[in-house]
């Protein structure tokens, strides 16, 4: 025993390390080591939250999810108010008013809109009223100019009206306590006359996600620069993915192109992380050598790369990157798989964002023109034209082949044939399911 | 005579005046007066034109109308290159490779993307090439990884290639000349991602219209703000008009309300002629004692007030303002009027200015779930919920009365019912006429 042996205090209890943060186990994979889209889709989607609300101005919430139950804490109309210009009368004075039998009444005054007056309107008497003013207390009717002789004295009626007639009723429209919009719906333009006409100016919604958009690649160049060898090709990825984030709301910085470099792209990502909600890379997620996103991105944050069982699209990336864990959508770098990809899995990420709701296309169904083949065992996306007929009835066309790097059959389509896994061939004339990509939703 | 009568100089002709401007002729009218919608239409797009087209970065080009032309002047690919991570080779020297009698080639080295080199490969030799990178001269195949033993020195391959195999061919996506978009197409996300594949970053559009929109009338506060009186009401048709022209792509400067004074009108409308390519003002062109901006702006600039066989919509303006002769529609006051004269005038000037086509919504039909009743003698638009079954058959249901005063059943709807002016009765079941308001076209 040391003479002069240290001991351990009892109340130095030995730090225990926090358990590394992980992601949650990742989804099953199938015989060929494949992920369902759809599990890969609902992996990413369960490690993403919806963003946090904010007050805004109400014109510039448009196209936003409104994240409050509004209801109207006035009438519309306020006040009982004249549908038309004319004569606020007592109805009962102008029984029996007709061309041939008019009823002359007194004219007391004039109320344009906009004026307020509790004076009641004495029994026998008129009083000129424009479309929208209130109608004073005892009045119940008005005479539309054109049953009368526009008189400023006197005004001669020539018509009979009913209680009620051109009145519009205070609250026929909405009543106060009625529910105007509900959590979760996006604004639309005629949902901003209805929040303005009840006095509202700010509503809180979700935020359009800031969204950084970068290609990876040694091989690309920046459009509109010469290139600076013949094996250079332009970087035509993050312009398209920047442009379909933007389509779907997003605010959205392209930083452009970065070579395979692993301490550029460390760098460039770490750059990025103040200012994203989400990042999305295209390229160095496959099996090559040079496929640098895959080996650096573990160093940055929580990584899960996989294969998707489905065609273009099959390798894909997911993190949470940096201290405040920002969701990073890590696509192949083909453009056609990219884009796929960025339907398959970017955009319903951006919708869960933004508190957006359906996330996902509605599958609709159109009739193949032509006998369409798949590969079994990978769910396929092929690029369609879809044309609809005045009645609503859908044909669908494959554009161009199955290569993932067909930029422009892509840019002639405007729909994807989606094929499940266990389909291999779909003969003309039937049904297939079709993501439209250019309707809202 | 007089004696010292001044005589005319002969050369001194009579100055003569240029004839002061004016509208085209008008339009024709109905029995009643009356002007068909379609005429009415026709005439404000006939003194609306496209505006000059600008150069714009690829990016904020997006959903704008191209203003020229494009053709590529690269071929896509660029150079033949490999459709997977392997080996290029010549194809012959893979003949009879198979799992149980492999091949055997040195391997000279390595092609990465962007690589590029002239040297040939030689016969009875492979390179390791990656996805993307450049087939060198003499080689005619890729052998992927997957059927190699990825060896370094020397590669063992266990299956035979064809001459092309995995090879993407220089041109087969685009070939040099050939037309990329066309004059008068609007810009999509996947247009960006072809045009800047072709190295294009800057492209020839129409801008984003100006549009200044305000309401007038006395009555009118401004959301957020507590009413002055009972007899007020909160302006909701800036804002719906301001978000429905922005949801158009306008660029959109919403200027609130003016009252009925027509000194603040026409000091208002003056200041903003300078950033307006477009203006829309509602209320005040009705036969009201208070229509105050039907008497000031032809004090302004040319004008055309009218009545338009529709329901609701039926009193309208149109001017050429100030000395630009800058468009300017006035549309009726009440909002929901407001909003069908938009949809019906404004939307397809707004998509003229912007050269945009169609011009119009795409009639589509929908089956009446219900009898709809109309006025004979007007173009009625009655707000309908359109609901669309898997197979794209559309039903439709009216929403709510025909009040152009009440904007909640104009938020619910999503369409609107048009019915012609011969129409009085449509029988449940028959197919009907629509407008999808929220579709893009």
């Amino acid at each position: 025993m040391a003479l002069f042996g240290r001991r351990k205090k009892k109340d130095e209890a030995p730090v225990e390390e926090p358990p590394a943060p992980t992601l949650p186990p990742a989804p099953p994979v199938d015989a060929a080591g494949l992920r369902s889209m759809e599990d890969h889709r609902a992996y990413l989607l369960e490690q993403v939250e919806q963003l946090p609300a904010f007050g805004q101005l109400l014109l510039d919430a448009l196209d936003l999810s409104i994240c409050e139950d509004i209801e109207s804490d006035v009438d519309l109309p306020g006040f009982d108010n004249a549908a038309m210009d004319g004569y606020a009368v007592h109805a009962e004075d102008t029984a029996g008013a007709a061309e041939d039998s008019p009823t002359t009444l007194a004219v007391v005054g004039e109320i344009a809109a906009g004026d307020w007056s509790e004076e009641p309107l004495p029994p026998g008497t008129a009083v000129k009223i424009m479309t929208g003013a209130p109608v004073p207390p005892g009045a119940d009717a008005v005479v539309p100019y054109e049953q009368t002789d526009r008189g400023s004295e006197d005004v001669v009626i020539t018509a009979a009206v009913r209680p009620g007639q051109h009145i519009r009723r205070r609250g026929e429209d909405v009543s106060e306590g009625d529910l105007m919009m509900r959590t979760g719906e996006r604004i639309g333009p005629r949902h901003i006359g209805l929040l303005a006409a009840i006095g509202v100016d700010k509503v809180m919604v979700r935020p359009r996600p800031r969204v950084v958009v970068l290609a990876t690649g040694s091989e690309l160049a920046e459009p509109g620069l010469p290139l600076r060898n013949p094996a250079q090709l332009y970087d035509s990825n993050s312009y398209l993915l920047a442009a379909a984030a933007r389509a779907e709301g997003a605010q959205v910085f392209r930083v452009g192109s970065v070579g395979d470099d692993a301490e550029a792209i460390r760098q460039t990502i770490s750059d990025q992380l103040v200012r994203a909600d989400l990042i999305i890379t295209t390229g160095g997620v496959s099996q090559g050598d040079y496929d640098l996103v895959k080996s650096v991105m573990p160093e940055l944050g929580l990584t899960d790369f996989c294969q998707v069982a489905m065609q273009p699209g099959k390798p894909q990336g997911f993190g949470l990157i940096g201290e405040d864990r920002v969701p990073m959508i890590m696509l192949p770098g083909n453009p056609v798989s990219a884009y796929v990809s960025f339907e398959a899995f970017v955009r319903p990420v951006i919708r869960k964002l933004m508190g957006l709701e359906p996330l996902f296309r509605p599958p609709v169904r159109a009739i193949a023109t032509h006998l369409i083949r798949s590969t079994p065992g990978r769910k396929q996306f092929a690029r369609g034209l879809v044309t609809t007929d005045p009645g609503g009835r859908r044909s669908v066309t494959a554009v161009g082949g199955h290569g993932s790097h067909l930029v422009s059959n892509m840019a002639r389509s405007n729909a994807l044939i989606v094929l499940d896994p266990d389909v291999d061939v779909v003969p003309a004339g039937s049904p297939v399911e079709v993501w439209l990509l250019d309707e809202p939703s």
